[in-house]
Parts: structure tokens; sequence; C-alpha cells
């Protein structure tokens, strides 16, 4: 039986992979009486009084929606909201394996950028943060920042977010490998959808100066009529030269190459015309832009993909549980980019020795749970 | 230490009574390339293809929102969404308890009518049912029937129609003890907000004909001029003739009280007023329209409130679980009026005996869960 075959049985037996129980005893008339009527009028009148324990009674003190319209899932594309919910679920799995977190899944039936924002404000009150999800570029800049706004809790989109935090983590650690400095380096961001956005925006944050980037036309330049405003703002960002071409050109004499886009755009060929020891993230899902053994034959030095079954795993859920975490810990509201930058840097930190093989932990070993989060916490 | 002080600690020291859990084995790589990446994009694309396949594979199969916008809870009125959340997690473990249904609870930051609308179309895709609850008549009316009209899956506001479903089920078998005719009695309701519009609908329905409504100012009737859309189509509905009056006026020469109105409204010199071997239906919280014992003084014949430490306790949670249960197992999409009429017969034929001091199960006898469950699923 095939994987495919496998992962629907799994999923059929179990209808799904969360489950709600009640932490509290409730087996007698006494308990029901303390817990429910008529003394949970207790808690509702201190909430009432005092809006803050919210957070002392309630679920609210330690939940999170993972919330998705289903316009952008996996590699599937726009499959719609029901057809997400397996993803969702999973991600509120691991909020709960690794980071003791309670999360709950919300699809959405809309794919409306303003209804979008107006539903989690409306639904918001049940939660203690707003992991976004598998949202669409550019309409997921839009609803994340407005939310951000308007909303005194946590709100992230994961697939911006916690992919740049990984990115910027294993790239901290293939500068150490390969002995190069990041105000020289030269990177190629290829993909200008949620994570090559969120990517490029940290790099420069971090420091990363020279920046070219691709979308699936070619460089992105002021000679090109077709950018949107998001688009605008990162040619503003990286303050490229007006230059362009393909990503075959573009590729050339760099150092990094940085793929968020789609499968076997990236040759040997293109590879060989980078300077030496290139650093090769190919992140398509599920295939890379150059599988490693291709990237290897051209000389890469390092090569990390987002597949478990090749090593530098360079996989999101090395961030998320544990930036929320931190989050909640430290009571702050927003996830800042000074918490991302710390993120990707204590992630880098966990790894002692890196190596061309090793830039990042793996998302399962065993001790990764505990490393990461004493980083995270620290 | 007094009660409220033992909810607190209990609230506090849980924070909250829900927590989500994972269903499956996660705790190897193959089990995580199995549930998820890449594996995951099997269930998702089986349900893009069909959508019905959503209930074989995600969590949608077996849960239930629990969703309030904070107008009306229990006796504290307006406090605001997250004020109302003990309550609606309770529901939520209630709905685990008794019917292994999951639950959630989603509070709402708006009490605009059609934004509540609006809300809950929009996150209704992760959702199995819906499960309304203290939200403010007469707004609670028009979400609920919007959202039938708007949704393919079962939504019920619990406090009208779980509340009336008992007590129609008490009723019944109070008509038994009493030997009285279900065509011949004269019945009072006191209270015209959610529950009392409910309770003359489903009496009606099941064939009582002499009801006499009353709320706040009395008495209503074609002289009054405030009588709003609801309750004029309660004036329609009952054939009221045109009489005026108050509380008192109305009691006289009635068989059946049935208070869901404010603490203390009904004094035993009213009963005393009424036809001989009273029901007495005294349903407020948590303080009743009278005790138990004022009116056994007037000599009512049965008496029925909402507490725990009296006898004839007309709780819906008697019904809420097993109702949506039900509609779970028969794959309906709308829970109908039929369904609510035949739930009361089952729920009264619990009782085999009844008498005046039990005409419905006590909530946690140990036999409710299976007889009401066997009841409702036959």
């Amino acid at each position: 039986m095939d994987f495919f075959q496998q992962s629907l049985i799994l999923h059929k037996k179990s209808t799904g992979k969360i489950q709600t129980i009640c932490k509290i005893p409730l087996e007698t008339q006494d308990d029901l009486a303390t817990a429910y009527s008529p003394w949970v009028a207790a808690p509702c009148q201190e909430i009432a009084n005092n809006p803050e324990k919210v957070y002392d009674y309630t679920l609210k003190a330690n939940t999170i929606a993972v919330i998705s319209d289903g316009s952008a899932v996996l590699w599937l594309g726009n499959i719609g909201p029901q057809a997400s919910l397996p993803v969702m679920e999973w991600k509120c799995v691991l909020f709960q394996k690794f980071a003791h977190i309670n999360a709950f899944p919300i699809v959405l039936d809309t794919q409306d950028t303003q209804e979008i924002i107006e539903t989690i404000v409306r639904i918001a009150p049940t939660f203690w943060g707003i992991n976004l999800e598998d949202i669409s570029a550019p309409r997921c800049f839009q609803i994340e920042e407005e939310l951000k706004k308007r909303l005194d809790i946590p709100v992230m989109h994961d697939d911006q977010h916690g992919t740049a935090i990984v990115v910027l983590a294993g790239l901290i650690n293939a500068l150490r490998v390969t002995k190069k400095e990041k105000k020289e380096v030269k990177i190629i961001v290829n993909g200008l959808w949620a994570a090559g956005t969120a990517i490029i925006k940290l790099l420069v944050l971090y420091g990363f100066s020279d920046i070219i980037v691709c979308d699936s036309k070619g460089i992105i330049s002021e000679n090109r009529q077709d950018l949107n405003t998001e688009k605008k703002e990162i040619l503003t960002l990286t303050g490229m030269k007006n230059i362009s071409g393909t990503l075959a050109d573009a590729v050339q004499n760099t150092d990094i190459f940085i793929g968020v886009s789609a499968p076997g755009v990236l040759t040997p060929e293109m590879i060989a015309s980078m300077n030496p020891h290139p650093i090769i993230f190919a992140l398509a899902n599920p295939t890379p832009e150059i599988m490693p053994e291709q990237a290897y034959t051209a000389w890469a030095k390092i090569v990390a993909t987002g597949r478990s079954d090749c090593p530098n795993q360079l996989n999101n859920v090395l961030v998320f549980p544990w930036i929320f975490a931190w989050a909640l810990k430290n009571k702050v509201t927003k996830i800042t980019d000074v918490m991302k930058i710390r993120a990707a840097e204590k992630l880098a930190n966990c790894v002692t020795h890196p190596t061309s093989e090793k830039i990042i932990p793996h998302p399962f070993d065993p001790w990764v749970v505990d490393a990461v989060s004493q980083a995270i916490y620290e």
C-alpha cells in the first residue's frame, strides 16, 4: 500500500486528528454545581468586572486559532477552506505536541480580504493568538498587517515568518560553514509569494545588503510594468539596480540561492555559474527547485530543502510552536522583527558544530524540543 | 470557603475546562510523514475532488461550535463575549461528556445581528453543527432563522429549543400525574424572551390550544402598543382573546404556570387562584418565580424548577447533547419541529412511572445517559 492510501486510512479511521477533552473532574452533582450552574457565574462575573481575568479562568489563556481560507494550500493551490482542514488540524497537533499550546482550526468560507479581517477580529475573543496559514499573497500581507493593528493578541502568518525565520537560521549556519561574510555575499531569492517576500524582508533587516529577486517572469526591476504594490516595495527595500533578465541571468556570480518557487527551475548549469562554494536552499514542496544530488554534481557546497528524506530540512515546525510559546510566556502581544531575528539566531545556535550536512536541527531529533525551547525561552 | 471561591479556584487552576488533544500516534518521522508533509495532501486532494469527504477525513465529522455574543448570559445579562466564555466552555464539556461530540466555544466580538450571521456563515466549514447560546431576544430568532436558511448543517439555539423540549417533556408527564388532558388545560406562560417564545411555539405545535401569555408588563394583547414583531407573532399563534391585565389576573383559573421570567414574581396567593391541582414550572435561574416549599403551601400539585437541589429539575442538559447526537447519527441537516416533539416524548418516556416528584429524569442519574440516548437514537 502506498503512502497516499495509508494517509487516507489514517485520517479516515480517526476522522481528523484533534479532539476536545475536559480538563476538570466531572463525575458528581457537586462537580457540576461548582463547574457549571450555578457557580460558573463566579468566573463570568470576575471577567465582566475585570476583562484581563479571562486569561485566568478560561481556555483563552492557552489557545491559538489556526486560520485559513484555503487559498494557497501546500503545493495544491486554491483548494478552498474545507479541503485545507487536514493541514490546519495538523498545525494544531504540532502546537499541542511541541509547545503544549491548545490550538483549534478555523477555515473560512470567504476569500475576500476585508471579510477575512472582519471575521477574525470578531472571533478573536476566544483566542490567545492567531496563526494565519496558507492564505495566498498578496492578500496575506494586508490581512496580517491589519489584524496586528486591530487585535491586542499575537498574530503571525506562519507561511511568511515561520519560513523566513528557519531560512535565516539555516543561512547563519551556512555562512559559518562556508566562512562567507554576511556583508559580502550576494543572494538570489526566487519566488515572491508569501514566503519569498517575508524572507527578503528578514534578510534585509538582518543586514544582508546584496539581494537580487526573481518572480516567475524573471528579475524584478523598474522596467517591469506588472509589479504590484508589494513587489514594488521589495524593489525599494533591496535597492536593486535597474537590471533585467531571466533567473539564469540573475543566478550568475551569486553566493546563495534561495528558492521558494517551483520544482526543477534551477539547473546544475545555473549553479555552475555561481561564485565558489554556492549555498542552495531549494525549498519548493514537495519537489525542490533542484534535487540535492543534482546540485552536488555542480559543486554546491550546502544544499537544504523542505524534504524530510534529505539532510538540512528547513521546516517551520522548528519555529511556530516556539515563537508562540515564547510570546505566551513573556506575555507579549505582538511578534516583532526583533523577536524573529532572535528566534533565528537561537535556532541556529542549537547546532553547536554546523557542517555542510547539518546547518539546522532535524525537527524530530529527540533533543531538539528541549534545545529549541530552552534557547527560545532564555 | 464558599462555592463562589471554590468555582474560581477550580477555573483558575485549570485555566478553563477544555483542551485539544491529538487523536493519532505521532512519535516517529514516519508518523509525521503520513499524517503531515507530504502525505496530508492525500485527504486534502480527496476533499477538493469530493467535498462530502470532509466528513470522512477531518474533525468536521464530529465537531460542534458553541457560539455566543455574551448578550444574555445566565441571569447576568449582557456581560459581553469574554465574560461568557466559562459558560460556553461548559457546554462544550457536556457535549463531550454525554454525547461524545467534540465541541469548541467561539465568542463573538459583535452584537450586531447581521455581523453575527455573516461571521457564523464564514466559520461554518470547520463544524458539523452550530449550537447558539445566550444570545438575547429578539435578535436570537432572526439569527437562528437566517442561519438555518443559509447553512447545510444543523443549527440550534439551545436557550430556545433545548428549554422548550425539556419543558414539553416535563409537561407530558405532569399531565399523566394529574390526569389532566392536553385539550382541556389552560396554560399561562410568563416571560417572552428566547425560552418563553420557543416554549409557546412548541406547545402550540404539540396541540395545547389555550395559552395566555405575559411579559414583564402584563398580558400581551392587541391593546398593547409596545409589542415587537415576535410578540405580535405569538399573539397570532395563541389566538389570545383581547384581554388585558397583570400576571395576577392572567394566572386565575389556569391549570399550568410556566415561568421563564424573574425571581419571586409568583405568589402563593396567585397559585391559590388557579384551578385545582395546579402545575407550576418556575424556571427562572438561579432563583425561581416561587420557591417550591412556598408553592406547595398554596396546594401546588407539581413544582419544577431549574435547580439541582430541588426535585423535577428541568435542565436542557437532558436535551442538547442528544438532539445533536441524533441529528449526527441520522445525518440530518436541520433540527425540525417534528424532531423536537419526538425528543420531548422520548425524554418523557424515560420516566416509566412519573410522580409529582419525578416528572423528568435527574440529569445525573447514572442510568439517564443510556436511557436518554437509547430513546433518542431509536
